[in-house]
């Protein structure tokens, strides 16, 4: 089996690395930075932290150099989801193409390039900590499934998820994505714009009834979202948010999109709470707080410019 | 006719130099910044920009220090409503009291030490360059009626607008001030926090659509507050805010909580989008926009420390 995991930063990396460890995966990487690229060509691609594991990987930032692949593993930011698959479509034109992307739309995107989509969520994470070398920051689950308007076949899902789990990073292969990939971006979408726009952890957000109260007003519109879908969640997103700010947990975690304010880079929110709230317009279902944190986190990044 | 200022700031200032201007008016300033008073004992107020002037005032720091005067003018941020009033309400006693502090409630603060209270609202607008010395950068009108569970006289309140017209502050007395001050109150909280949060000077916030449409939402919610109060606003705040927004007006204005958010200094915020929450809270009308921006403003103060 042939895998190119496509965009491969941290979360990318994971997957890789692990992917690498089995004798019957030919592991390959895409990716835009050239000296994570040549490290990785030059020493293999090395995991620290959660486990400690160096894979052979091919890695590539020349798309004409991927060979065709049985399957891609697509873990881009989700801003660079349409130019990475356009570049590098030809190698999953006979395979198929999972998303483990942060928010909502990803596959819809993807599906504009590749035929075959996998609907993919992930929770493990980490952090490049130099050239060729990513921390393993949390161990946890992935789940694949169709793609429903340009699916994957249930076989092919079946086999991407054996050999992740085979590989180090547990999968389950299902028929039904949507309701981990909603309570996923329901979570995020619900907690990281209010820690970006007050520079507070997970901890300090949740221990303020009054951000508490808005991050229950946003799971509630996001749940409305999946509702009218027909999805339910899989969990409690609440139960997950009041869990995570426990001190033991993530109390003094910065959600990713502070991390990305305090760099000044681009967010996710366009596929976070601007994906709930284009699904919410789609189905007729108002989501006035997710409108207005996307319109703020967004100008927000627009006021570095 | 003894008339004094407490909180000599930008504000306050230019109504207690403009009101030393006049024969039959002593004026007093009560001030916490020494520094201040000192400058204003020894050299005078000095008003520069829209107007030049110097204004005879006495100025002290000791609230048992001021006489009791015919009137007074609160100045302050609408945070330091109660300890000023409650510091100096005894110079009041036989006389009324009159706001020209921003938000909605001050009023309110002011009744529970003071029976003759002024709701007052006013536009123009300053700062201090050093003790002693004010810019004076916008001209404007300022309204005064009575706060009508604790009113002043119809007679007061034409006496005080009448000697702060003649001193250079053009000021009308109105049977109900409360238009004036909603119309202000809603322009401010609907585009104050939006510029707080995003960095952005109000022609920008009024140029990005997302964001116009958040500010346009947030007066929505402001005018039904104040129409679930009787209330009809004097002037439509849309226009106003598109007006602000021009070129040659506004556009590269900074709005004042964005540069308190930048100084770190607390924000007005709960007498803003907290106020007009409250009021539609006690009135059965939702203000989900303004409680989430006044917990975002609030939740942002607190990450400075």
């Amino acid at each position: 089996m042939r895998v190119c995991v496509v965009g491969c930063g941290a979360v990318g990396s994971l997957f890789a690395a692990n992917l690498a460890q089995l004798e019957d995966v030919e592991v390959w990487a895409y990716d835009l930075d050239r000296a994570h690229v040549d490290a990785i060509n030059a020493d293999g691609l090395r995991l620290t932290g959660a486990g400690d594991v160096v894979g052979r990987v091919r890695a590539t930032s020349e798309p004409s150099e991927l060979p065709g692949c049985d399957f891609g593993i697509l873990a881009t930011k989700a801003m660079h989801t349409d130019g990475a698959v356009s570049a590098t479509a030809h190698a999953f034109s006979d395979g198929a193409l999972a998303s483990v992307q942060n928010g909502v739309g990803n596959e819809e995107v993807i599906a504009r390039h590749v035929s075959r989509v996998i609907r993919g969520t992930t929770f493990p994470a980490g952090k490049i900590l130099s050239p060729g070398v990513v921390q393993w920051d949390v161990k946890g689950d992935t789940t694949f499934g169709p793609f429903e308007p340009s699916p994957a076949s249930p076989n092919e899902i079946e086999r991407l998820a054996e050999a992740c789990t085979r590989g180090g990073m547990p999968t389950h292969a299902v028929s039904d994505a949507r309701p981990a990939q909603w309570r996923k971006v329901v979570f995020n979408a619900a907690t990281n714009p209010v820690g970006a726009l007050t520079g507070l952890t997970h901890g300090r957000v949740c221990e303020r009834p009054d951000l508490r109260a808005l991050v229950s007003s946003l799971v509630d519109e996001g749940k409305a979202v999946a509702g009218a879908q027909g999805i339910t969640l899989d969990a409690d997103p609440e139960e997950l948010i009041d869990h995570a700010a426990r001190p033991d947990v993530a109390y003094d975690h910065k959600a990713s999109m502070l991390q990305d304010v305090e760099a000044h880079r681009r967010t996710e929110i366009d596929y976070l709470n601007g994906g709930i709230s284009r699904f919410g317009r789609e189905l007729g279902v108002p989501t006035p707080l997710n409108v207005a944190l996307t319109a703020l986190v967004k100008a927000l990044e627009d006021s570095w410019t």
